[in-house]
């Protein structure tokens, strides 16, 4: 484990280091805020061609965190300097863009594992050098249907959930047929267990009794052909699912918006694993 | 007027523009943030390397500025696609370096107009377009020395002052040597002109009788060499200026600081130019 910096922030530490990843096999990075006092863990999973960083430079959401005692977990979005053929090619797949899932295919199946990265290694990990025990998960974007289709494959890994502008029914828009193509091949199922509204959809009983919260903003140049949270909608209703999609006028799909309603995603987090 | 790209935010818009300024000779960008009720206007300068969009989206301060009724006004830091030779060459002068002064040497004194071109063309034109008198600066390191500098040059141009480790004493650091010696020449009375900490020792009597407020990190790696709060902190007591300087142990250079106090530059602000 290789600290790359630390900075004292909100009473806190706001790190970002580096380690050698066996599911990945290659050096991943990720970033992590540690409150003064720790409480519970915030895995906070970012979208298309942004970082480790770009969650914990722009979301704002230190502030309440520290006050909160949530630490949050920022990873990044892919693996990197993978060489493989083309990884670099397109901003919405490939490097920066691993849509939280194991490839199936080839080349991506080698290095492309960012679903059991995070499950079976950074997540422990990060449990066990922090003594946390509770753990939410939110995201944005890709980061979004990351959070949302972790939540729903890992029953009882997480104590709570909710996302920013999700990609919400991955299987009906243009990013997620691309992504879920070249990593998943074209196995109807394999596309179903990795998309949001359809792991919903299968749900015998509401996976999350206590709730969960969405933020959409209306002026979102991605919300009609992308991400769909009318889909996932539908779904939680037709399984009972709590669900608090709220809409808002004007907002895009940026970090603007994001740290306009982080705190409100803070409050619920901490009030599902700590209240 | 150019809108290059506007965000809600906050409940207002956190926008970012274009136009030609005539004092620099050159298109400028400048990033405005407007809250809901705007009822005063703050000037937020930035540090070397920074733009227009820096202070925006690192700092977290539109949360308590929408609550405030602050407008956030971040200028860029000096002009860009000159073509003077060399002005690229380094990150601490030419290009993201311009020190909020108008240089008086060549080749810099036909494009590096800041000073005028905040005082006399972007402030007063921010003024009228947003129907705010009322004024407060602020700034980050060389936008520290901006702010400091600019407030003192200004008598009664701005209501209130602050600074994140500012450059309080450039005659006396290798920035300022730099700086002055390439922007105004070898004149002495040049840099005292410009220097934060000449500027208040020359002052017959406190010019902010309500105080100024600046935070300095301890673990600051440009402290020592650089920032020298200490010569500001001696020439504001010789003139009874009062001063709040809050050094925090541990905390850096950088924005995860100014996150971390930004909070209590808004209320300082607020409370001078509203209370």
């Amino acid at each position: 484990m290789q600290t790359l910096n630390e900075h004292r922030c909100f009473g806190g530490t706001q790190g970002f280091y580096q380690h050698d990843s066996a599911e990945i096999g290659r050096p991943m990075r990720f970033g992590l805020f540690l409150p003064p006092v720790p409480r519970a863990l915030l895995v906070c999973l970012a979208g298309l061609t942004c970082t480790e960083e770009t969650f914990a430079i722009k979301a704002g959401a230190q502030r309440l965190a520290a006050e909160l005692g949530l630490a949050l977990l920022t990873p990044d979005t892919s693996p990197r300097g993978a060489g493989v053929p083309g990884e670099s090619d397109s901003w919405d797949f490939g490097v920066g863009a691993g849509f939280y899932l194991d490839a199936t295919q080839a080349p991506w199946a080698a290095h492309w594992r960012m679903e059991s990265y995070l499950m079976k290694e950074l997540l422990p990990q990060m449990q066990r050098d922090t003594g946390l025990g509770r753990v939410g998960i939110t995201g944005h974007s890709m980061g979004g249907h990351g959070a949302l289709t972790l939540a729903l494959r890992h029953p009882g890994r997480f104590g709570s959930l909710s996302a920013f502008a999700p990609i919400a029914a991955p299987r009906q828009c243009p990013w997620g047929h691309k992504a879920f193509s070249g990593y998943l091949g074209d196995d109807p199922a394999a596309w179903a267990a990795h998309d949001a509204s359809a792991l919903m959809a299968a749900q015998a009983h509401a996976p999350y009794p206590r709730g969960v919260l969405i933020d959409q903003g209306l002026a979102d140049k991605f919300l009609a052909e992308q991400l769909h949270p009318d889909v996932f909608e539908a779904a939680c209703a037709a399984v009972g699912q709590p669900l608090t999609l709220r809409r808002h006028a004007g907002y895009d799909h940026g970090y603007f918006f994001i740290a306009s309603v982080v705190d409100d995603h803070l409050r619920h987090h901490a009030a599902q694993l700590l209240g």
